[in-house]
């Protein structure tokens, strides 16, 4: 069933985000640095990429959330995420991680972990390897290999959502959100998201901007979630190809207003 | 009134750009590459993106025009923005600087002033607070907060131009260009331009390529806003939203012929 | 006449690739790697863009084929290059190089020579005059001014090919790809294909993507290179200015299935 409460949260989001337009400090992936500049722009927000280790501070208390993705990470950009997300906790502004391709590289591996042990997290968005890989060597989860059902993923997320104090945001044929109490399942979405690259990432973003107006990470992610699960259907409907797709998943993005985001949102929890 | 002397220039420009091809190196964030590189193509140009130290001299000695950008700028990048700026000056090559962001950060400030301070720069290509920014400490001008009309930003930009030894363009509902005596307003454009990222950016490098064909660094940066800002208007016809909008921009910097722009430029004098 | 042989082979290549779905590691320009990245997802392949020396090894283990593409090139970038081409040669993983820019600037041409002394590529993808760039002080040809006909610049291709011990991928308006003994001549593309930033950065890419499904590097990328071109031959069936014409062609790679390339496909021998 619905959850009516979160449809009613999400379309609400959405509007503060058009009201607010918050700044989103993005220290980014090289590939998707423009793509994920415009959805930011096309949900409402005003994103800006930097990640000099000179300016980071800076830039991020001017900052209603900050956006960590290590796709193509180096350590220079590790030190730089490492240096605005302190300034960031300090100044209690969310931070959002997206671990990619956490699992695929010992560096990556390292340094999300790494983002992890430092820095106050407030959700991470990533699929389910790339989530399972953050588990700490002593986690009570037994890895990817040990999952073979829904309701085996959903014992794992709540471990190491708890075990590593954050919001989990894994995002899949259905997406699922939780704190390690609460659960939330998101419906919404299109298998063609998948044939564009920084979809993912871009996920990310979304669910940032959203933090950026919603004081509980949970909802927020879960309302962001859905709000991109939707224009991904949405677009589904105006293209069947990926390059057309890519244009018209930000077409919808900017298209959807609160009303069709209350009405198209299919939220679940428990 | 239109001043039909620029518009005539302003399609005389366009048609050497396509017949010369000029070279434009840039030396830019990393969020707008792409995009630039496509506006840059569609308008006849030939673009060219490298920032090694061991290769921007090189590079920028092949080039009929020199881009400085600095929205995602590092303290190596403003050295090789240095290097190639020195070398492009010996040479008489135009530099164009986009000074992204100058004052939200204090190294973004002070990188811009420190490439105009050791530089040549022909035009500053930004939008009013950016530009405002680059203003030293002893300028005349009062800073953002003092300025509440058009009279008041135009004359602003006089004295800064002045102070700067270089033409300003400055990007807006109307565009302001001066070179501290001469002001010319360009009319054309559209608000969608604004929900697409590296717009600004865009209009930096159609400047730079127009630079290259036009001795006249004013009227280039009039033609070329002026050129750019039609292509804005026409997409418009095509595209409301900004994922389709952000490739009908491109489609129509490319369909504007010379013809097209002498009829559709708007540049008024004075 | 049409080699019914490689047509069929074409075929064969692109079914395998749908289905293996190999991944393909990027070390690449900052300018392309968004669309090089679909590019790859459209073809069916897996991308991955990674240059930390930290993880360049690991990455490359994990890959079909390993793209070195030298466009926006720093020395940190080509040191990237070769820890990643050693591990892939010590693992037995394709390699290929595009020397974007080879000839304009000495870094580019130095490290592009560099790569091939101290690596073992299998297919070089350039322009002609990037791939005559490579050949070294000692070389038989004589250079690109030496070159007035096509069968000068097949004799010239014949000899580079041997002196690098590689099979070289000269794309243009007929494609020539030759190991040094034989020749095959790819006769599909569309000049729009000129109009886009990155074209031929995707024509490597795809070619990797071959590369990674057909142990016979020549008509891996005489294969790559007639789906390309037919991709950009059906991309000019829809769009006609580069904004579309871009998105086009990423539609057309997905949409272009075995049957489709078997029939489609140009390539002669000899």
């Amino acid at each position: 069933m619905t959850d009516y409460v979160l449809s009613e949260k999400a379309g609400k989001n959405l509007k503060l985000l058009r009201v607010r337009k918050p700044l989103i400090h993005n220290i980014t992936n090289l590939v998707v640095m423009n793509y994920t500049a415009n959805a930011l722009l096309a949900c409402g927000a005003s994103p800006v990429m930097a990640h000099a280790q000179e300016e980071v501070e800076d830039m991020v208390s001017l900052a209603g959330a900050l956006v960590l993705n290590i796709g193509t990470l180096t350590p220079y950009w590790v030190e730089s995420m490492l240096k605005a997300g302190k300034k960031a906790n300090e100044k209690n502004i969310p931070v959002i991680l997206d671990p990619v391709g956490s699992g695929a590289t010992t560096l990556r591996t390292a340094s999300a972990r790494r983002l992890l042990d430092e820095l106050d997290i407030s959700v991470i968005r990533g699929n389910a390897s790339e989530v399972l890989s953050l588990a700490g060597e002593g986690s009570q989860t037994k890895g990817v290999d040990s999952i073979h059902s829904v309701d085996q993923a959903r014992d794992a997320a709540l471990i190491i959502a708890k075990e590593l104090n954050s919001i989990l945001a894994i995002t899949g044929k259905v997406d699922l959100v939780t704190d390690g109490k609460t659960v939330c399942r998101v419906h919404n979405g299109h298998e063609l998201m998948g044939m564009v690259t920084g979809t993912g990432c871009t996920a990310t973003v979304i669910t940032a901007a959203f933090l950026a107006v919603d004081d509980d990470p949970l909802e927020a992610a879960a309302t962001g979630l859905a709000y991109f699960g939707l224009a991904g259907e949405l677009a589904a409907d105006k293209a069947k190809t990926p390059g057309s797709y890519q244009v018209a998943l930000l077409d919808a993005l900017y298209s959807i207003d609160s009303d069709r985001l209350k009405k198209g949102a299919k939220i679940t929890s428990g």
